[in-house]
């Protein structure tokens, strides 16, 4: 295999698709067609089958000797003005791993493997992030799906129907989940862990579950110039005293939380504030500490409205719960990535990723990170050195070896994951 | 003299120029127009001369056996939406005192009293606050009022040529100053401290001195799923811990300090705040306490920055110092108070008034407050108990009294406050 050509091809592609304010390929959109017409360019004599699913995600096949497929993930779209590495790192690594096994087993390797570039993991233009890969593991919410509108106001069925997909059948694309039997999916960390370890490779335990609230305090107005201080139902302070307290919650249960934005009323600087709305984002990777980190924000919530004389409102804007990853097969992206690089890190994802959905659905799953420069990323800054990117293609390729053999050694009766149809979705509003 | 005539006619007026939602007599409006009308028409019969002056301020006056005057102020204009006294309770108790002297005196007092209803002392159509008073004050920014305009587009020059003012000339209101000896000003509390305390009446001892910041921390965005607690730099946090500080400083000092906006960058639910800015408002009766509370909040906010690891930017959006009443007129309204309730308090007023620009005019001067219920103003529940009323417009009456007699006592040299030019104005953005 040759790590160096995936760097060089990602070179290729931000040329391609990418501007001087970063990457444009918004999914759906002229920009993401000839993304993923560059990905087929680049398996074009390769012996593997390709086709786009009912949900718009690409497929390409390579047959093995047994149906029990190998799954690697990756997503070409980005958001606009993204970074360069942001899901394509992924799709393009997974393209050099089918050239080394196809080259190796000369064609027909012991077990299927399957590239999948997953449609819209962004969600950049219609606000629902993981479209295909939700809609392949039977989650999507489809009544939510079918009344998403662009900022041009165009409904996505309408905006998939102009490239070829048929809303209402995207859940067919649940027949590629058969025979499916492990899933993996590298990605930038796109935070600054690995980079403060000083580490280059991560192994991900799982993503974070979520609690998303609105909060509003409301106190009443009152003159800045005559109201005593003392006699001041005041919803900003309230709000304020949340601030720190969000730092010792996380602090006390060992996950993130975060005051994404805080809105006053009336907001003028004569008047003592008297409805304050922050928003409040909870994470973490085990479900009962996040329910605690809920209950401790509820409790504090009450406690200072109560100091400051105004009440507070709770309002639920969205929730998902943790999802873990494989035992099996986190011990063996460990492996893989100590082999490479001497070390990796166990780690929880703060941001959800395609392979969130794959593992609800029942594959068993894991993604390997690798060092993200800055910790940003849906930018164009975000960055990763090159020699890392090479150590992460060539330590993904190991895991897919690892993965291999791990399927081969499965019961002869494995059959896959049934599709799965009906399961509660979580109502999403970005990663 | 006879205060329930002062309730009748402010409901007479209420019902006259106010709806459902409460006053609407905003300056240079029809309906300020009709309620001029209404107050032409309760002097009509009294032994007064009446105009209005070249800044649209109204003036009828009693002429005494001195030039020496007293003059009692009030604005007869609101806010949208108003209550029913804040203003014309002024204006029409001054109405019922030049009764009670023609009376008294038969149509000459030893001194002159004039009533001066000020124009537009709200600023609501402008966002000019106390324009009648700072013109006559010789205060006004003339090059700032040229350029205000309504949120029709219309400017304000145009809107004062509509009702027969013209605005190069509102300065030459000025000369109404001549012989002034003395001004009193009743006005209700628009605060809760008189409520609290059970007292009716209170003393102004001058208007706060104010210090107006927006106070703006810089961080960085930073994903809420991947960012570690310890990695970030929030904006927010360091806002907040503005929040409760604020209450500290003002504690420590005797003043009073507001958040009254808080605005953040990005402001989405997924990224720590980038920006944050909030607005400060410091108000202080003592100018050295009032530099002291500004230097503890800068010198928090950099604090706070520091512990976030963000920068923090200061910017000045107004200030005006204290102005003091006349020690002796303070004393003269305390009796006055004292023999018609027992008791008056001695207090700040932290919104400014008409009697600010008069008092840094150079005039000797002081102002009456009466108890608000609810604290509330600039809203149709802003009221006063009616007995309450009476108590002030017959204390104010005893006012009166006592300056005329001080004023009776002046040098017989005294020749009024020289009209003043030329002195550096404040510039106003609201009270």
């Amino acid at each position: 295999m040759n790590p160096s050509r995936t760097v060089a091809e990602l070179k290729e592609l931000r040329d391609l698709t990418g501007d001087e304010n970063g990457a444009q390929r918004v999914a759906f959109t002229p920009v993401w067609s000839k993304a993923r017409e560059f990905l087929k360019s680049k398996l074009a004599g390769l012996p593997v089958e390709t086709h786009d699913d009912a949900a718009g995600n690409f497929w390409a096949t390579l047959p093995g000797r047994s149906a029990k497929a190998l799954l690697i993930g990756g997503h070409i779209d980005s958001v606009p003005d993204g970074g360069w590495l942001d899901g394509c790192l992924n799709t393009l690594a997974g393209v050099e791993i089918l050239r080394r096994i196809a080259g190796e087993y000369d064609g027909c390797p012991p077990v299927t493997v399957r590239l999948v570039d997953w449609a819209d993991e962004e969600g950049a233009r219609f606000g629902k992030s993981l479209f295909g890969s939700s809609a392949c593991a039977g989650t999507l919410d489809m009544g939510e799906a079918a009344n998403l509108r662009d900022r041009d106001g165009i409904a996505l069925p309408d905006a998939l129907r102009a490239v070829g997909i048929e809303f209402e059948k995207v859940k067919e694309s649940g027949i590629e989940r058969a025979n499916a039997a492990a899933y993996q999916e590298l990605h930038i960390e796109q935070g600054p862990v690995l980079l403060d370890k000083g580490l280059v490779l991560g192994t991900v335990l799982g993503t974070f579950g979520v609690q998303r609230h609105a909060i509003t305090f409301r106190g009443q107005a009152a003159h800045s110039g005559s109201t005593p201080m003392n006699r001041r139902r005041d919803a900003f302070l309230a709000a304020a005293k949340m601030g720190p307290e969000i730092y010792k919650i996380a602090g006390r249960h060992g996950g993130v939380c975060t005051i994404g934005s805080c809105t006053t009323q009336p907001g003028i600087v004569t008047s003592v504030v008297a409805d304050c709305r922050i928003t409040l984002d909870q994470r973490h990777l085990d479900a009962p500490a996040l329910a605690s980190m809920l209950a401790d924000a509820r409790e504090a919530a009450s406690k200072f409205a109560g100091e400051c004389g105004v009440s507070v409102e709770w309002e639920r804007l969205w929730q998902i719960d943790p999802i873990l990853f494989h035992p099996d097969l986190i011990g063996l992206c460990d492996e893989a990535a100590g082999e490479v690089c001497g070390a990796s890190h166990r780690m929880p994802s703060g941001p959800l990723h395609d392979a969130a959905e794959v593992s609800r659905s029942g594959i068993p799953t894991v993604m390997m990170f690798v060092q993200s420069l800055h910790g940003i990323s849906h930018n164009k800054i975000e960055d990763t050195r090159e020699e890392h990117i090479e150590a992460a293609v060539r330590a993904f390729d190991r895991l897919a070896s690892k993965l291999m053999d791990w399927i081969a050694r499965l019961p002869q009766d494995f059959k896959g994951v049934a599709p799965l149809h009906g399961r509660k979705p979580a109502r999403d509003q970005g990663q």
